[in-house]
């Protein structure tokens, strides 16, 4: 079978594995790795999972293990509502409430709900890539926006939409990653978050609200939701990787009821329903109020290790280097000068340093930040995060010194 | 938000709920339903999976509550092809393996891999229910080929081929259920198979082998599975739902390596990774021997379902009427006189006699199957059937003696 001439154009489009083997490379037991946004295992509170886990099969096993209905289980929906109404200051009930089999997902069912190719998406420069991996599967054209220390820059959301508008292209949707976002750690301000809703509701573009990490708060009191202040022009869409962990693949889209409807259609043809029995001990880890004690530990073990990053970069790196201060989740951002390649500078960091990061260009939707990386101070142990600081110091130094050698042997 | 204006074109070509709808319907506690494919919750030995959980919980908590490799956990991807060599007669390696989220995710992501909108795929008539509507949303030209007790006329297919050809028309893909097919219960005959796999290659259209129920064989010998009969022309995707239990979502598959690259592209899209505390569930499950005995023992479970079935078929059905007779699986296929409506007839079934199936008319690619509907036999208890069938008898013979009635009425 000639297979090379059958795939669909979508394939050439997402054809990229220079990520997922860099990952692999990543996770070689002798590499300290900051590259992969994972949550620590030692945050898995296993014994409280297994009491629940055991309650569900008791007393619930046979519906744990046959089909549920499409838009997740009614009781979990309803307890992420009432959640929400606490958590995110918006009133919603389980008709708004779509059971997703991971934050993923929820976002590939947004995407094939809404987008043609061709289709216009905007997402901030930089941005998660998995979410430009499945909007370039849609063959969306992506429209970027810059940020700064407030998050996007809606000053220039509003420029671009102008241009657009004169086009006679109207965008299909706006993602965001409002608060500590992946990759950079910034949060886009209050002021900024009214603007943003205000520009997006005049030039009718639905926003994708991404806040997988926003429960994930060190300090400081967290500004409004984005769905908060827009709730018919808001699709919100969460996950539970982060804060009870990603095995258990769940996650959820909260959706005006009609594009609910529409969601629940996308998602008899994406996986039918997602996992009862992990739908089941969320719930009942939930009710038991174990989510939260879950996420307030969580929370103590990430601030130490964003305190320990944060500390160990000031004292070690060279000098020419900027980085973000996250209030909270797993990321942070460093820009080193320009010229120095980030990606080919990964390669000799994990043969000569043994430490892993993710180069900035694979978070732009156009190829910027090649002077850029993502530091995931989430997942190496506290007693590891010093040293491996330390260690990409050194290929920080190394790569900046070797472009100043470069640098004169071109003008000298 | 205008949302109506903004949703992809796919959407309207997967809008019907009337399914959804009347499966709703079907669950009401009052009513026997041969409606959903449903496994008897029965069938499920929660002890020994409440067992199976503890241990991965208490030796790999970690691991499995992690994010996981996106073709799925190493020792289940082997662990599956050594079953395959035995079960389907094919030698494979983790290489050919990809777990998925169920088999409608395989099935989703097979699509996605191949299918640009106005590709050529070809399917039995009737099929699949939920393979429509997955090749629908991707906006595939459904071209469909009739079946005998036989299972696909593979003559009619070459036709179909042929004229295709001259067409300039090359199929990205050949769905097929080839034993104990859902909806029709019907096996492709050996003889079949081999003439299937030789017209398939001749025309290089790949088969896409759905085995769901293959398993679950009541008596006879099991014909060659298509991807022994061509490894390198056949993508073979299955699903633990019927053997295991739907709630754990968990499905796989098999095809060439240079495949499984493309198929792990679409799935790093798609979900990233199936639950990693499922896939260790079902590999230490499947390891201890208690797939093998739950599947011997579901078999027992569905061949005395089977039995009561079609012996009250056969004593309680008017004469008029044509069944198939499984030899295992979930399903069998009536046939009524023309001119009598399953759909309308559903209405009245679920109204006056409190009992439900599926009409025929949504298992066809082009409306056809009017008079006709599915049984499925695994859900209701043992002590239902009989009770179910002779409502259904009920409802048929009223249906056909009103449509002489009407008949009369028209000619008289």
């Amino acid at each position: 079978m000639d297979w090379q001439r059958l795939y669909a154009d979508r394939m050439a489009l997402i054809s990229d594995r220079s990520i997922i083997e860099l990952l692999k490379l990543a996770e070689r037991p002798d590499v300290i790795s900051f590259a992969g946004g994972l949550p620590d295992p030692r945050s898995f509170p296993l014994e409280a999972i297994k009491d629940v886990t055991e309650w569900v099969l008791d007393n619930e096993g046979h519906a744990a293990l046959q089909y549920g209905p499409t838009p997740g289980y009614t009781a979990l929906r309803e307890w992420i509502a009432d959640r929400m109404e606490r958590v995110d200051h918006v009133s919603l009930t389980a008709d708004h409430i779509l059971v997703t089999s991971g934050g993923l997902e929820a976002m590939d069912l947004i995407a094939r709900t809404f987008i043609n190719p061709g289709d216009t998406v905007i997402v901030e420069a930089p941005t998660y890539l998995a979410a430009l991996h499945v909007f370039r599967s849609y063959q969306a054209e992506i429209v970027d926006v810059p940020m700064d220390d407030e998050g996007m820059q809606v000053d220039i959301l509003e420029d671009r939409l102008k241009d657009l508008d004169r086009c006679g292209i109207r965008p299909k949707l706006l993602y965001t990653v409002p608060t500590f976002q992946n990759p950079s750690g910034v949060t886009l301000s209050e002021e900024r978050r009214h603007h943003l809703i205000d520009v997006a509701d005049r030039y009718g573009v639905p926003i994708f609200e991404d806040p997988a990490y926003a429960e994930l708060r060190f300090e400081g009191e967290p500004p409004s939701s984005l769905i908060s202040l827009n709730p018919n022009g808001v699709l919100f869409a969460s996950t539970f990787s982060k804060t009870f962990g990603p095995g258990i693949r769940l996650g959820w889209i909260a959706a005006p009821p009609s594009v609910h409807t529409q969601l629940c259609q996308a998602k008899q043809g994406s996986d039918q329903c997602s996992s009862t029995l992990a739908q089941r001990i969320i719930y009942e880890y939930g009710k038991r109020g174990l989510l939260e004690s879950h996420i307030a530990a969580s929370i103590k073990l990430y601030r130490t290790k964003r305190n320990q990053t944060l500390e160990a970069i000031s004292n070690l790196f060279p000098p020419g280097i900027s980085w973000t201060r996250p209030e909270g989740g797993f990321y942070l951002w460093v820009t080193l000068p320009p010229a120095v390649d980030t990606t080919s500078m990964l390669a000799w960091a994990i043969e000569h340093e043994k430490v892993a990061y993710v180069a900035g260009s694979p978070f732009y939707a156009h190829g910027q930040g090649k002077n850029q990386f993502r530091i995931c101070f989430s997942f190496p142990d506290t007693t590891q995060i010093e040293e491996g600081v330390r260690r990409l110091a050194r290929v920080v130094t190394h790569h900046i010194e070797r472009r100043h050698e470069s640098y004169h042997r071109e003008v000298g």
